[in-house]
């Protein structure tokens, strides 16, 4: 990616991507003979659909898990935040209060009450329930207690080897031992529904190699009770990112899996599913340009500010309130067009930043050490005159414990930062769409004219609703492992 | 309205009331007989439907324009801005240099950047060449040049009468010569499509009495070349509206005429448009809750701002900065849960706020005259000490003309507030939906694969996009008249 980017790139080709092509949106016949026969199908595997699997088992229903990809686990296996879990096990050892209405109300707060509140109550009320189910039906092992932004209280169990592999593993473990079919590669194409517009089954593409589209073969899968989309988001899809936030072109990488791309969405919608909240899209602002994925530089970045302070490269002035929240700092990243430099002295980041996390930027080459200011102002071209002012500007601030230009927070113990630096390069990755199907407490599909859509059920980050505006770090979790649960219960027990 | 409001009310009812009725999406069939036969219908009879209708039939198309309302000109006729036109005579005589670049950069600049660039491309280079083609072919009549917040430069020709009806009369006298018919009382309720999914034809009710939805009887239209929909947006549906913005509910009432209900959308949606930016719906942060629709408030408001202070009855304080634009106005309100006050002193109003508007609100009763700041603070259940020292605050910081507490712009011709004053309740409205049915450059409508949707054109607050997040004022009539001969154009050349 060459900086600064141009207008076109910054503005989006969303519209000017759409291909004339023959229009789709034709339904698909109901087949003369059905390959195979379920009850619930669940697709995709991640935590929503591993555990409306286990759950519409345990309803007494036959199930069949499908999934596009070679490998289990969807975006899911890469979480590295936690489970947001009010009155958890080991916040009643540190003696912290915590209730679902207080984890409700963080959600709200953080979500600019733009929740559906029905299906935000449904996560922060089952919260607690499903950690219990994680913990003691399923053995998973929790690190330790966490605290994220936004939440009121300590409440995130961690993950003891710090990926969701830790709650995806025993997931498997568990549909293995109750003989629930996972059946990888296998894509949704299409919904196929009756004369009422019900849904009854699917079409898939079997034997599918990600991502060529015309690997593989038809099949068609009736579907008795209820199918669970849980294909998660569509941070890999540009077109249909840029469609709703034309910002967010291939000029933005996106910190998940490759097989984020959204088909499932648009396969409900193909069928009339309605959608909400579609525009707002999470950007991580953390992330660098010089290391692929999620990356170390998000650690460097969160546990920097406060103390070390955010340039403009071109203007070597901040130019946003570094403390400010996700969405503040990467609009305003994005605003200037080019990535952003974070910088602290070696004396802050020291008290401040774990060495693990510094060395392995070091490493791969993404945090950079400067012996001195000037040096750090050379390396980023950035005018040495003009940076030493911010950086003398920003001890003041310090000094005075009060930022009078963007208000940031100053936490106590921070020093004026002076002699060596370590700093990184910031450009925004898309992270989570905080939209997606619309659907109600019981995790039905609801239509664009507002009915349920009958036998499609939903769960996870392909649904919208729950997070409003902002989602709160270790609240998907939460979400989509609930909302899973939900979801195969309900489609076990629907009356087809 | 009570206030305060309660949890529900504010948080929105909209999944709630979901009702679990018939699922709707099931293709409408094409019928053995059609009772007429056109070449291209527009729906709607606001900007973008009549222009559509003249464009379409100057292409040499048979045109039929529905409305289902009894009257003409939807909400269009109650449109109060005006016509952004950068190049305008007035412009000219006045010696103000302006560009549709100019224009551009405004609408990205106020849309956040999220405008679908290509669609606001259309309206800001279209704007001038409509400007003239209302003013010389059609003859429509400017007042004088207007500065609206957010534009670069004086750019609005305000309506000669003050209403939408200066150009919704001279578009209906133009098709009555054209001889092209304008069907009142006559209501889209589904597209119909042939196998290929493209639009053949539209079921309507006939004679249809609005809101009565069973009036009327079904008729079937055949279209050979185009549908233009310009059913404007959806501001008076509150499912549809809290649905994207869980906020708004019935607590608020619109702006809008009551014929805003977006089903004209959802046809769209039934036979597989995509939507974009739907979360995007504008306030009007200047309404009062004790006048209907648009009232004279928002010009004693818009008026007083940058002289008087707004303020919280509950707190007696200010709370937001008053000079902010709608949404940053709208929110804070919203977020405080009850009306707010605003109040001007009686040497500051007579200065400012002209005093036909300030006569017409002691008139209905919305604006009130205090002999004294003691008998308002009575009046509406203010603490009278905090009031006061809110007071004395803002007159502080209007003899500094800074203000620290929300940054507000204060005038240097503001004088401090006491003695008499004047002031009303506010509390906001639903003014505009910046979301709707994406299209392209060529107002044709693109379905949820990113496809174009064959036969399908809209033009209009019915389409999403043009605006981004927050539309700048009398940049809607530009985008209504500008898209709607595009699409009644592109329609009338369609080859079916």
């Amino acid at each position: 990616m060459a900086f600064p980017l141009n207008r076109r790139q910054l503005l989006g080709a969303g519209l000017a991507a759409a291909i004339p092509s023959a229009h789709a949106f034709i339904p698909v016949k109901v087949p003369q003979k059905w390959d195979e026969t379920v009850d619930v199908l669940c697709v995709g595997t991640g935590f929503s659909g591993l555990a409306a699997a286990i759950e519409a088992h345990n309803a007494g229903a036959s199930v069949l898990v499908i999934d596009k990809m070679a490998l289990p686990g969807g975006n899911s296996i890469l979480a590295a935040g936690g489970f947001a879990a009010p009155g958890n096990d080991m916040q009643k050892k540190a003696g912290i209060k915590d209730s679902p209405e207080l984890l409700l109300a963080d959600m709200l707060r953080a979500g600019g009450h733009l929740n559906h509140v029905e299906c935000a109550k449904v996560v922060a009320y089952g919260a607690y329930d499903t950690y219990r189910w994680a913990t003691d039906y399923l053995g998973v092992k929790w690190d330790r207690l966490g605290f994220q932004g936004g939440h009121s209280v300590a409440r995130s169990c961690s993950f003891m080897n710090g990926t969701g592999a830790d709650i995806i593993g025993p997931m498997l473990t568990k549909l293995s031992t109750l003989k629930v079919p996972v059946r990888l590669r296998t894509k949704l194409l299409n919904f196929v529904t009756d004369d009422n517009g019900a849904v009854i089954g699917v079409e898939v593409r079997a034997n599918y190699q990600f991502p060529k589209e015309e690997t593989g073969e038809t099949k068609f899968i009736r579907v008795k009770r209820g199918v669970v989309l849980a294909t998660g988001g569509f941070s890999q899809n540009v077109q249909m990112r840029t469609m709703h936030d034309p910002r967010l072109t291939a000029a933005l990488d996106s910190t998940n899996s490759p097989a984020a791309t959204g088909e499932g969405l648009q396969a409900a919608q193909r069928v009339g599913a309605g959608t909400c909240l579609m525009d707002w899209i999470q950007l991580g602002p953390w992330t660098s340009p010089d290391e692929k994925g999620f990356g170390v530089c998000p650690k460097f970045v969160e546990a920097s500010v406060g103390y070390g302070l955010m340039i403009d490269p071109k203007t070597g002035k901040r130019f946003i309130n570094e403390t400010g929240n996700r969405k503040v700092r990467a609009d305003a990243i994005l605003a200037i067009g080019h990535p952003a430099i974070i910088l602290i002295s070696e004396t802050n980041m020291k008290k401040h930043v774990p060495m693990s996390t510094v060395k392995a930027g070091l490493d791969n080459g993404s945090i950079k050490r400067f012996a001195s200011l000037e040096e750090l102002a050379q390396s980023y071209g950035i005018d040495p005159k003009l940076l030493k002012e911010s950086v003398d500007r920003w001890n003041d601030a310090i000094a005075k414990k009060t930022d009078p230009d963007f208000k940031a927070k100053i936490f106590d113990d921070t020093e004026a930062n002076e002699g060596t630096f370590f700093a990184c390069r910031l450009w925004p990755r898309v992270h989570y769409c905080m939209g997606g199907l619309t659907i109600n407490a019981k995790a039905e599909v609801i239509d664009t004219d507002f009915n349920i859509l009958p036998g499609l059920f939903a769960a996870g980050e392909v649904c919208g609703g729950v997070h409003g505006m902002v989602r709160l770090g270790t609240v998907s979790i939460a979400d989509c492992i609930v909302y899973g649960r939900v979801a195969g219960k309900a489609a076990a027990n629907r009356k087809a």
